[in-house]
């Protein structure tokens, strides 16, 4: 199993502090040691890091730790593989464009196979995981049924819980598929997340020994959301979710919560 | 205008000589301070470092000459914006998916428009350059003509050398494209090349004082042909190349030249 991070805000925001702690379950004080991606965007394009190495020891993840990156949707993933072998084309998070804007995914679970139903489509794997293969019929039924961006932005959100909830009867589907726009978080077996917002207070890392005066560095109005299989930090209340639901955020605010899906 | 660079070869090779001195060329030596990108292949997939600061300052281009990033294609370019402002999403090369496999492109020149013909597609710029617009058409193009990867490869070389030849009629179009398996290289206006292979010699860096004797870091059977708009190194003999030709390179070796369109 993996384990997935993501970021929305409606501030451009660091990623640093979560990123941090993060990072450190890939090899360190987690098992996720089979390479490691981060994902962020500038407005519609998406820039990401990928790394076949464990995240906890590879200098790239050291070189992104030290940036100040602020974005306002990050998604990042570190791995323990389960199918494909560890290279860079089965590093997530997966990448597409479409309507003009990119879109990110990274995936916890294992989906053995696909709902029957028109296979093929724009969007094909390039490497061998099925994560990027269930990204793709994902992104294939989107593309089918909205050759451009829906103006009810509500229709896609229903019909990505649809068919996500088709796909996860063939396994175990926890994702994270940002777009710079919405961020939507399904929680299938594991998932979390956190609003924040004034008043801002103090967080430690569970990972390591480090907190963050978070009223130090925000104004009143700024909003973050953070979504990540298992709390990053001991002293604020994270929200668990419910088997076969999908979260969707937007401008650091949980805007949506839909059933996706039967519940396990 | 901007500048390109391209390596394609038949065993891993590193990028780190040739990338050292064309990152100086980015707010350096030359005046193409207005962010860059690198892009190497890990069999299928690409692998994208891109960054809107100038190259010879950003961190991340130190990052990145500093690590034994070792590929069999790359494509790499630094910016002097003609049109769109400097940001994340107007960076080259630009990445996107075809036949289970990513396609990067690099463009030095100005195209004003498109040529008339059937608009739209699967594939959509993200971002507001003439470059990714011009992108976007050859490979819409190549997916309406070849919905799967054709079983005679030179069709697709030559039908690519045709629909840029087209695009070229309206600006000035030296470009890189590759997909890992090969490297497309219209000359426009200004491109050269260089096939290195045994017996290896010495090779001094034109924009830094630092020289390397590729006898020692080779074998007999290696082969590594790199592009560049400009040579990179003074003591090899590059070969210019003729407005209005398409190179089309494999396995570190020219294996056609094509015309691409009427000559300027």
């Amino acid at each position: 199993m993996c384990e997935l991070l993501g970021m929305d805000c409606n501030t451009p925001t660091d990623i640093q502090f979560s990123f941090t702690g993060f990072s450190l379950r890939g090899g360190r004080t987690g098992p996720h040691g089979d390479g490691w991606g981060l994902a962020f965007f500038d407005g519609a394009a998406a820039r990401t890091f990928l790394d076949a190495s464990p995240c906890a020891e590879s200098p790239l993840s050291a070189f992104v730790r030290s940036q100040p990156i602020k974005t306002l949707q990050a998604v990042a993933h570190i791995r323990k593989k389960t199918r494909g072998p560890t290279r860079l084309a089965n590093t997530h998070p997966f990448v597409r464009e479409l309507w003009g804007r990119n879109w990110v995914f990274a995936h916890n679970g294992t989906v053995r196979s696909l709902p029957p139903g028109p296979s093929g489509g724009r969007f094909t794997p390039v490497g061998q995981t099925d994560s990027e293969r269930a990204f793709c019929r994902l992104m294939n039924r989107v593309a089918r049924r909205f050759p451009t961006a829906p103006a009810d932005p509500s229709e896609l959100w229903t019909y990505v819980a649809r068919v996500a909830g088709e796909i996860a009867r063939h396994g175990t589907f926890n994702f994270l598929l940002g777009n710079g726009d919405v961020l939507f978080a399904r929680c299938d077996t594991r998932l979390c997340f956190i609003e924040r917002r004034a008043p801002f207070g103090r967080a430690t890392l569970k990972d390591q020994d480090f907190s963050i005066d978070f009223g130090a560095v925000t104004t009143p109005r700024d909003r973050v959301a953070v979504v990540a299989t298992a709390p990053l930090t001991v002293d604020e209340v994270w929200t668990h979710g419910e088997p076969g639901t999908l979260w969707v955020f937007r401008r650091g605010r949980l805007v949506a919560t839909l059933r996706s899906g039967a519940p396990r």
